[in-house]
């Protein structure tokens, strides 16, 4: 808001070329809503025909567009550059320091410096929060629990005793980290509670989306790896450990005991058995459902259920409406190869 | 609570026609358990033992059960007559106008007429209620963010920054609207955060379920049109655009950019793809996978994964059991037709 | 944390025979990560080789395990003893009575003997809450609602108007019970809402998840039978009947007025179709589909969507990926079968 800048000084700032004339931009734009003075990006060369009828001064993109009268920022690297130009149009929201007078903070809870705490927060005894932690109204941190450094909780984020998170780290609105495992023993008279005594640390970096849940673990530690980011309404079970730099989609479940490495790329609504293992780098695709461990060397990319390598799925796929017509040729082959004597 | 009415009076209060002998009713009941004095309702005539067995002393329904002993309402639409029956035995429940002290209101709020607001709710700077809005224990709503009037938040239900809600909406206890949607581009270092500079847009008569989470978008605006219901833990990703009287049921989710259209009706965990259309009046099977846009004129309803015409998945889903069996029988061909010198 | 037994001592404690020397033992853990003084556990023999190799001094099994250098606590319910024997190292917590000031209780409520209330809880006019209920930083209890003794709410835990919850429940952070459920009738105008005036009522020993939403019924009562443990991001819909010692795993769905028996196990990601009947002692396999009703007579396990016999599923499941292959030997099939005169 406000923020303006010639096309040129953008371009050092988020590592881009000029390509085309210079000029001022005052905001940043979807490519189709991208009015003059406006700056947008285009992160797939598909998408040409937007770029050449875009009325925005300027496109972040790999490559110039012919035959588009816009200028052009170019950078190997767009989606990134575009990041950096939406910031620096909207920098980020600085919290006043200060604890709201409504806030419950436990006398023996340890606070960092500058941190913002909202109304009707809760920080319980021997919480620690680091400097700069930014708690939004109707945060809980349980006892012992720990938040490192810059990290933010969104309103009603809860973390449940003894819970560790890291630096820098951003917990979205009602998501709950340390609730208890899904375990109990069956028993003649019903089944009767393992008690879960177990904990959760979440690295630094990682974003976890609103009313995602991630289960303490039985005994031990549930692990969320530097980096890694859970979208919305996702449930990750007790003793799970997920590594860095991964991205789950949004209401996928990870079940107790798995192991889930670096750099892995779950789609939406996956589900994934408990004691099993996902390789570094393997992508699933939405809606797959993986029974039994597999590695990005066997395929790198997984859909189905259960999960099978995503080129035989896509070829299975479209197969399936065609299935009824399978059966008919069949039916047809067997009439023509009924051996003698049968009718 | 109290209430009775004569079957005659109801019937002018619903726009029914009263269909055998009238009588005085005190309450509404389902149809397994409703007992003389009541009055029950029949959406489907598939139920009519239910009618004839009923100790009801009224149905609704659309034609009169032969065989039945009770009376009738009778009325084209039951399902809409039964609404309004139900609400004349049960009225509105009225909030108490009024601003609880342990609410947290900021003074740059604006704050219609009538406002109900429980304890340990927030209103943040600059955002604006309509008159009568009520907000329930723990309800928040953001800075700058908007209520209609009529509209109900439930308990702890969230509105981030900036968010606009229309009127006589509902938004049931633990729903966030507005977090951040889930965008990140990679670079060498790990993923950097897209920041979400967008908003959301709830339109008038919108009813949202709990623990739903709907993302604002990365610039611009994610949309929920007028009158559309979303059920439970659903999922709305960054810039998804929603018709109106769209029928969303639980644990759906949209991926970021989607549009779906208005008198869609999409079943429990559907899962739809991002950056695609589904058009005005798709019915989507319950499970259903959409990776690509559809339209009702190809086919009114859709299922399976991926999403293929209804009826085509009926007939594939049937033969799926017997692929086993498929494959016995194309060995057995094969036996058969093995070319002379194959063994 | 202090506590240390005798392996013999222990053994009388849980009900298992020692076998091998007696030690001392100071805690207890995963079988991985159990060192010397610590017990750990086997519940799958399978693991034979983890417990060849352990450090821990005591290993909780069925039998011994052959050529293991630890002692053994046998018992033929490993799981059990194991969950007392976590029990006796980390006795629960006990939660101090009292109310916090920062809590709102209505002076129209009825709070039992040695309750413990948080701070920026509400407990609304006519609620009930037993002794020695437990109510965590911002759980809520509606009007009328009522909490039976020894049940805890951790943070906002949420109890709509008049939701009834028995003795001994757990109810996780941000679980939603007594919204309304998802009714509409359409009108020409729009959707039109039932208004849904029926109730919740959970049984003793029940344990709900994280953020999982129950909907209250339409008229009439949404059960939740004794000893049923439902995991987290779960959705039941208005009127459902769920029985008592019932097992639901994370993110299911349960469409209304479906019934669900006793000792029924259902896998993560299941959906179930409205009005319909799961029979006492089916198991659901994750990510099944159930669109009809089905008994465990029929089969006692069911998988796939839509749902068909586990073993019918398995054997479909594995030939899925072959179904290109298949198409291509029925053409070759027809290659060689084409009648004459056809090309």
């Amino acid at each position: 808001m406000g923020n303006s800048f010639l096309l040129s000084e953008l371009a050092g700032k988020i590592g881009a070329v000029l390509h085309g004339p210079d000029a001022e931009v005052t905001g940043i734009a979807a490519v189709e809503e991208a009015g003059p003075g406006t700056v947008t990006f285009l992160s797939n060369p598909k998408y040409a025909r937007q770029a050449r009828e875009t009325k925005a001064t300027a496109v972040i993109a790999k490559d110039p567009i012919p035959g588009a009268a816009c200028s052009f920022l170019l950078t190997p690297n767009p989606y990134h550059a575009f990041a950096c130009t939406i910031e620096l149009f909207h920098p980020p929201v600085r919290h006043a320091a200060g604890i709201s007078p409504m806030a419950f903070v436990h006398p023996e809870a340890e606070v960092g410096k500058e941190v913002s705490i909202g109304p009707f927060t809760v920080v319980e005894a021997g919480a620690v929060l680091g400097d700069r932690v930014v708690l939004y109204a109707g945060a809980y941190v349980g006892k012992g629990a720990s938040v490192g450094e810059d990290s933010i909780l969104y309103p009603r984020a809860t973390l449940y005793e003894g819970v560790r998170v890291g630096r820098r780290a951003i917990l979205h609105a009602g998501c709950v980290v340390g609730s208890d495992g899904f375990g109990f023993a069956p028993t003649p008279e019903g089944y009767r509670k393992i008690p879960q005594v177990g904990t959760v640390e979440i690295g630094d970096d990682v974003e976890i989306g609103a009313n995602t849940a991630i289960d303490r673990a039985v005994m031990g530690v549930t692990r969320v790896g530097r980096g890694t980011k859970l979208d919305n309404l996702v449930q990750v079970g007790h003793n799970v450990t997920i590594g860095s730099d991964t991205v789950i989609a949004a209401q996928v479940g990870i079940s107790g005991s798995s192991r889930v490495g670096n750099r892995v790329m779950i789609g939406g609504q996956v589900g994934l058995a408990g004691h099993l293992e996902v390789g570094d780098g393997v992508m699933l695709g939405a809606k797959a459902g993986v029974a039994e461990s597999l590695t990005a060397a066997e395929s790198p990319a997984w859909s189905g259920i259960p999960a099978m390598p995503h080129r035989t799925w896509l070829r299975m796929a479209m197969l399936l409406p065609k299935l009824p017509e399978l059966f008919r040729r069949v039916r047809r082959l067997e009439g023509r190869n009924r051996p003698e004597g049968e009718e």
